[in-house]
């Protein structure tokens, strides 16, 4: 596999002719369901007027904090109950294939807890700021709100996402493969200000944060990252942090790996060396094939999937007018271009980049093709702005055996039939 | 009022001494309710651990659709009931003051109803398009997918917002005075591909949309608005469009009043001419002060409101170091700069955007200072790109009277009081 011609494949065609060439299947649906005023309408649609037309809906005064509809209900975060041993230290997946565009709504941003959902009255949360300053600082979430404050919309991944992929294609749908990704807007003060304000003894040189749930979750972060662009963030898209999000306070560390992003945090230590916590010897090392491991392999690199067409969202038409949507991030800033194979990676057509582009966070990208009708080998392809190029599967385990789960950026490949199904395969 | 002073006002403080000299009161905090392992804490505190800390939290797997902490149950939509005759044909208000960045979340974004949020299955769902145009046709949501999509951020304000303040100031915090505004992430269908897969006649000017409630909502769009940047959306911030904000249809009109965007949209018709629908005669038109009334006043005009502090948001502390935080917005592009007075506009001072500044869409600025603990009265000011300026609520009404209750654009203020209480005021 692999390749960068540009040479037409076996389903391309212009821009210019698909949409007549493939959405004529629409125009044959009958016009009868619909209002009366319309050209197409007769007076027999007038007595098939739906519900929703006849009758008055609920008002507002019942939904003071709204909800998805009820035809949406099956667009939920879900678990993989055999992956953990309780769902206190668990995970649940984003439902990436139902979703479109960059931001994540916090309903459905996945969670992956150690100790289960620390549920913080925030009237009594403090952080506190120690180590390796002048003055040790307690602060209360007023006091944080008085510090500058800036707005950044960030991917959060999992070092663990598509860890299941390292053995083979094993699990069926985006958001099993690479669902432990979610993308929001954060709002929050920069680290540098409050460690600033305790003052920075010359030795500094590290800092680890500190969850305030029963797993009291810690990494040690390097201080030119914290003082660079590390957020000790309280909202995320507008609204308060979601409890299993950290709420009230969550460390944001962009584009790094997402056991970084301390949730319930309630202190920062300053000190002159990394602290080797578990989480950072035990758990979040890449083991490789010989044996050793790495350590400290904090960047999540480009990465790319398409989220639809995928194996929870088949193609309901047989032939014309397709699109492929997909997201592609990269924890070294912004995604450049992002290529798209049909035939399982012999040839490429650049994919068309659409919404804000921003660094560490997700773009989306799109590929409209007329589809034949036979079966496709559907692959994303990220390049991000250093020229990074996302690796095949098969070039990753080159380099680092199957030994981990962590750090699986392989380009992802899924087969779809001819009938609109699709099924998680790899090819050679 | 009015000016545009850049002199420094009585509580004018360099950026650099603010820090140190307010936050202060945030270091007599004790550590003792924090963890045992910061060089602050004692044996004590260990008996003092939190219960989130003592005992291990809800799992994954009870939540599969999140919701905001218990301990947020006051951030939720709001109506004033007296407004209004009926819940089916009112409004709710986005609580503002409780938010920050520029993404409004979906379930806290602002309602108004014709006939109740009509509850559609999308499945029985259609799009008709018909009028002047080659082939009339009707689109299930399936088929608009096969469409090329758009991404794009923008506000929408409703024409009433504000609208109560054209008589001196009635409603006492910017949920009720500014709340008719959201600012989420549309995914949808550029109009332009669906009018030119039906194909336009040579005489078509203006297309009309049409809402399947109860209400049918209906008005006229000139055609080169519909061609320029209309979306007929299906997602809000990465998800379903909720249903009360037209679940599965919506139209997006960049920049212009919240009752063109009919949701639940089910038919685009193209004409010749406006259909001077209800909509647009009786209701959205401007009363003025000869008895005349402004039509067709789509676009929204620059404005900003500052959200915290704010009445619902009062200041907790009582000197030092104070974050001042808004939005601003323009329907004719994007936010330039904006201005902020603490003493009722005799001197402003430059506010700070942060996060993305994106054209017709929210804006997020911050004006950080060293409060003195004296009465304030706070204002902000948008300029957009174009040059025009927010104007002060006087010189609105010296041109257009105060019949209307529709596009106030007029600066706001609020009175800080030394306790901290804010109260909104009018100057003159």
């Amino acid at each position: 596999m692999g390749g960068n011609s540009s040479a037409p494949d076996r389903t391309g065609t212009s821009r210019r002719g698909f949409l007549s060439a493939g959405l004529a299947a629409g125009t044959t649906l009958a016009a009868g369901a619909l209002a009366a005023r319309g050209a197409a309408a007769s007076d027999t649609a007038i007595t098939e007027l739906p519900d929703w037309t006849r009758y008055l809906g609920e008002g507002v005064a019942t939904r003071p904090y709204g909800h998805p509809s009820e035809f949406e209900s099956g667009v939920v975060r879900r678990d993989v109950p055999w992956l953990t041993a309780s769902p206190e230290s668990s995970v649940s997946f984003t439902p990436l294939h139902d979703l479109d565009g960059i931001i994540t709504p916090n309903g459905l941003c996945f969670e992956r807890h150690h100790a289960g959902i620390a549920e913080i009255d925030p009237s009594k949360h403090r952080l506190m700021v120690n180590g390796l300053v002048e003055k040790p600082l307690v602060f209360t979430m007023d006091d944080l709100k008085r510090f500058p404050r800036e707005n950044r919309v960030y991917f959060l991944e999992c070092a663990a996402n598509s860890g299941m992929e390292w053995r083979g294609a094993q699990l069926n749908g985006c958001q099993y493969t690479h669902g432990m990704v979610h993308c929001v807007m954060y709002t929050g003060v920069p680290l540098k200000h409050i460690l600033n304000e305790a003052g920075l003894r010359t030795n500094a040189a590290w800092v680890m944060p500190e969850g305030a749930d029963a797993a009291a979750m810690t990494r040690s972060v390097p201080l030119q990252k914290a003082m660079d662009d590390c957020l000790v963030a309280f909202k995320m898209n507008g609204e308060a942090l979601r409890p299993e999000q950290g709420y009230p306070l969550r460390l944001v560390v962009p584009g790094w790996e997402g056991n970084m992003w301390v949730k319930w945090l309630r202190r920062i230590e300053v000190g002159d060396e990394p602290w080797h916590t578990r989480e950072e010897t035990s758990k979040y090392t890449d083991l490789l094939e010989n044996g050793k491991a790495r350590r400290f392999t904090w960047v999540m690199d480009a990465k790319s999937v398409i989220t639809s067409p995928s194996p929870q969202a088949p193609l309901n038409h047989r032939s014309g007018a397709t699109v492929v949507s997909g997201l592609a991030w990269s924890g070294n800033g912004r995604i450049a271009r992002v290529d798209v194979s049909l035939d399982g990676g012999r040839n490429w057509r650049p994919a068309r980049l659409d919404g804000p582009v921003l660094p560490r966070a997700v773009s989306r990208f799109y590929c409209e093709f007329d589809w034949d009708g036979s079966d496709l080998l559907l692959q994303s392809r990220a390049t991000d702005e250093t020229g990074y190029v996302q690796p095949s599967k098969e070039e990753l385990r080159a380099v680092r055996g199957v030994n981990s789960i962590y750090h699986n950026n392989g380009i992802q490949t899924w087969h779809v039939r001819s009938n609109g199904e699709v099924e998680n395969v790899e090819v050679s």
